[in-house]
């Protein structure tokens, strides 16, 4: 069965501004699911904040292996609870991959537990990804670097935690550098951070840039079944410890009680 | 100048249980700090949940260099802005420890971004923690390994990012284990988490606990002056980048715009 | 294509030692690739201490996708030529499964560059596993927990680096603790170590034991092209540069020189 | 007292190369050294490939709290006991930095486990190094970024394992991006990778890279005492287990033999 993803878009810039909708006539996330579905291993279908709970429902989410993620605009648009629901999804199995400004979506936040502040510059610069990781699965490929000739520019400290693993660092013209493809792990979910993709120029239409978003797709899939509740935290009792002991000394839970959250 | 630390304590089964008010009788953050304090490079005081802010205002956060927490029956009444101000402090540079039951904490939840859970029991067995990480300067002067006769039992999976280093390792007379002690960075501060401290037993007054809390504030500490905004982006303008170029292609924002959250 | 595997076994105490040959009548190593080779996924062959270049040919090497190494006794006389071209493999690209013993072996040292050391106790007493990474690959299919009632102890704290994940930890009835499953990456070649397997138990017929080392191989598995020379460090000279530059300064290489080595 | 550190230098392109001579007169080990000594913290000597035992006798480095080491034109020449004893030291505390070209040393690549290779370009191009770890205690002091006017280029990819911290990334004028400041932990010892150095340019007598240099020492000194076999295997036997247990099973070890190696 093909890797069930949905492309996630903001879709308020495609809508506003001319140069985004000649770009991405049909939005980012049309175009970035596109790319996706040329891979037969992919199943990418679309989902965007004006939908109702943002295209995010529980019941879609359960038949979701990897959500990708594009905003800008409108992070402070995303209800708390579906962020939460992702969560919830992504400690569970699901995989996260995190594009360009997205580094300041609620999710992305939350997922990191750090502030994920760079600095930047809308200049159309050229920017220069080269890999850190030889023969990554995320870089699978690829050639050592390669160029986008037109990109905003993100620049270090990037306050994110330490990764799993530094896949791209990126050059700009304009003398700073960044570190482009991160990997975490946060529960039984992948995720992966990937800067390039402003919206006022034709990243996503860039042969190496899919490249790489279908790379990450399949190595943020993880096919283990979902985990029911990621959240649980389970009382195993004296009669169920897998050596016997005794119970002893003072007690503050009534047997069979919940754990305090 | 000694390390400004705050113990905060949750200080309410100390209020409502007979045994935990008996083991410690000014509250378990007073022991705590009892013990912080008998280390001249320590400087510790209180706050607990019941002061106006939870005794953490801006103002004595600014002037704080470590915080440890303590908290159970009550993370839910802890509030959400007191969270967001002690992890802005957190990644502008103080340090925080968080102990036991402090796994399910509202900080230590935000600060990880994970679920944080794990299997328990409330037994009393005895627990035995390993040293994993030799000569680890939050296991200065204690030995390969130490007991603790009474304690309540956490079980893995910990449901925690990968840490930048495990320090111990516990065996509980039950049959399970658990990383009991392991580091973090989250922006620019450092983060300990310590498994030891139900409240019905004398954790706390375990010499080699104190040692190891003695330990981990000093590890903790960050030296360098608090980071004024840790949530920062800045737009480091055409005029300003560090190698002259000309801006191309068009663009979103307004020159000296605020980016996006 | 399945993944072609190869397993290493020193094959001494088979040979010298009754109660191991009776375990192992055909050796470990034939034990452990029957096991793989139950896996259609997986088709392993097997290598000896006693074949010509310990049968690590750099012809066969060159057709390996990962190799499960075990060895206890003779660790010192494999030959140091045969561990640098496995490294060379390893750097390029092939997995690396180090078994049990193995932490003392000279490719696992090498490609850990720490001490690898532990402590350890031969008594037939109880291990049981416990996963700290729910639904790692390595760990699909398997129980939060299992037990292998006769083991050698092995006990923190072990000398390796920190590892990209910890998937294990080991409980022992002596009262140790163990990091029993660790993942590594090194150059191209993801590294995995994994504790049980003395020799005078019959832990490699454990049903579970089998699991993890089917999950393991697909795990280490890189499908990229084994890099030519992983060693290589290219002079990118000033007219090859990505942005054009100019030479100035003095310099030490005449052009087209070999860096130093 | 003071951290007792050692500058290891190769001494050979002084003795060969005008350029470097006029650079560095008594040697770029003199250099580095009076710019740690510039510091009351900090009492460096120096030793260099020439000296008997490459002046690392073992009583010498038992002395030593951190070792700095730079090496160009004759790694092969360093004798393999030094390097293992060397290797020793760190395992057992001493702090290793690495300095430039030092990437290609014996004790460097011994430390990783990893090629430990680069591109490279020796035409005198700007580098900027850029922090990407916030007020990290090897950055204390610096500004958020630095140039060197003239460096050699080192790129991407660069062959070592994942780090426990990235503290800078290096912006280079010809296009290539490196990972300038690294962290490891090997054993008890703290191991710092910092790239510039060049023997052609006056790179140590740059002030923030002196800078660098000194906070790099007081991070990679771990105060404890060393250890004194870092390699030890201790038999923890039955006897002496923590848990009282009953010996089972077959045994290889007659009673008190050594492990195997």
């Amino acid at each position: 069965m093909p890797i069930r993803t949905i492309v996630w878009g903001e879709n308020v810039h495609e809508q506003t501004n001319k140069t985004v909708a000649t770009i991405y006539p049909r939005g980012m996330h049309n175009c970035i699911a596109d790319a996706l579905n040329a891979d037969p291993a992919i199943s990418a279908t679309t989902a965007t904040l004006q939908e109702p709970e943002h295209g995010l429902t529980a019941a879609r989410l359960a038949q979701t292996d990897v959500l990708v993620w594009w905003g800008h605009a409108a992070h402070g648009d995303v209800q708390d609870d579906v962020v939460a629901r992702v969560a919830d999804a992504v400690w569970g199995g699901m995989g996260l991959i995190a594009l360009h400004s997205a580094h300041f979506s609620k999710i992305f936040k939350k997922l990191m537990g750090a502030p994920c502040n760079l600095s930047w510059r809308e200049a159309g610069e050229r920017e220069r990804l080269w890999l850190t990781s030889r023969h990554h699965p995320i870089a699978a490929g690829l050639p050592e670097h390669f160029e986008l000739e037109n990109e905003e520019m993100y620049g270090e400290p990037f306050g994110v935690p330490e990764p799993m693993e530094t896949v791209f660092v990126s050059w700009f013209q304009g003398g700073e550098v960044f570190r482009s493809g991160l990997t975490w792990r946060r529960g039984a979910g992948n995720v992966f951070y990937f800067r390039p993709g402003h919206e006022t120029y034709p990243t996503y239409h860039d042969a190496n840039v899919q490249l790489v978003l279908k790379n990450a797709v399949k190595w943020a899939h993880n096919p283990a079944p979902r985990i029911a509740d990621p959240n649980v935290a389970p009382n195993r009792t004296t009669e169920n410890a897998p050596e016997k002991i005794t119970e002893r000394g003072p007690s503050l839970h009534v047997k069979g009680q919940e754990g305090f959250r």
